[in-house]
């Protein structure tokens, strides 16, 4: 149920995605819901986002720390999700985004879900830029830039039906995060 | 009613905005809006997004005409957003980056306005990149971290309740803005 909550997110956000079908997509029994998620719809769009960050932050340690450098990480992340975007015909996006638009400004338990998943990665990639020599601050700066940057054309690949904005992101980056840090 | 489906798509997107919402908001006569809009919900989001996307593209080209570099017209976009958000208890983000999330897949209309909407904002930034002299590519590149940045940072911002990522996303591309062009 958390996996068809996590896809339907991605796909219609959190105010298109109904209770139903949830769990006709996940062809499961609907007293098992309440049973597992008494707090209905909101909660289990809670457990989806903390499931989907959990996983993402997982990926991206592991490419921190097996790429050669940031920048190289940063542009598979921009890959993974060309690869993604162009697999469901632009269908599947970011479940944090659709969220974080469309239902964080009315719920506390969505808003504490979206920015600890956003949160989180801004911290894993400000840590690995630390690492390569920048200050804390611009570190920060940059890894925001970065998270903004996936997200942001997550949603212009949805809205222009293309992956073109995620490959000239991608390619901006790149330079921006190779430039070498002083001692 | 563009004017309050606008703001009801920034709040809350497309699929959680009711045509009954709208005409209720607006203190329009429900009549007049299927004589307006035949079209219904869709053709009114597509009104709506395209009116923000021109009423933005002729205050970015303001303020690019008008700052002394475009590095310092971006950082007042995002200080735009920033009161905004701020003025809105973090309410109201992007309709076209709602419209892309929760719609843009399932309606080719709406994919048309706000692919439109992206195409044109990323241009008009490209020109003024180009005409400080960087490359069309790399203009058209920069230009697209910038718009991703912009909309990611709003979803952030909703996200974390917060306009930290706003500002640091803003510092990081002050620096990576300024950089001087090789003539």
């Amino acid at each position: 149920m958390i996996r068809t909550t996590s896809r339907l997110l991605r796909t219609q956000g959190y105010a298109g995605t109904g209770l139903n079908q949830v769990v006709a997509e996940a062809q499961a029994p609907k007293g098992s819901m309440y049973f597992h998620f008494p707090g209905g719809k909101e909660e289990l769009a809670a457990a989806a986002i903390d499931r989907f960050a959990e996983r993402t932050a997982a990926r991206m340690a592991e490419a921190l720390g097996t790429e050669p450098t940031v920048s190289e990480a940063v542009a598979g992340f921009f890959d993974d999700y060309i690869v993604h975007l162009e697999s469901t015909g632009y269908a599947e996006g970011c479940p944090v985004a659709t969220v974080a638009l469309d239902a964080a400004g009315q719920s506390d338990a969505l808003a504490e879900a979206t920015g600890r998943a956003l949160r989180h990665w801004t911290a894993l990639l400000a840590d690995a830029l630390a690492a390569e020599g920048r200050s804390a601050d611009g570190a920060h700066q940059l890894a925001t830039l970065v998270i903004a940057a996936l997200e942001g054309t997550v949603v212009m690949g949805k809205g222009q039906r293309s992956t073109e904005p995620l490959a000239a992101a991608r390619d901006a980056l790149r330079g921006i995060l190779a430039v070498p840090v002083e001692a």
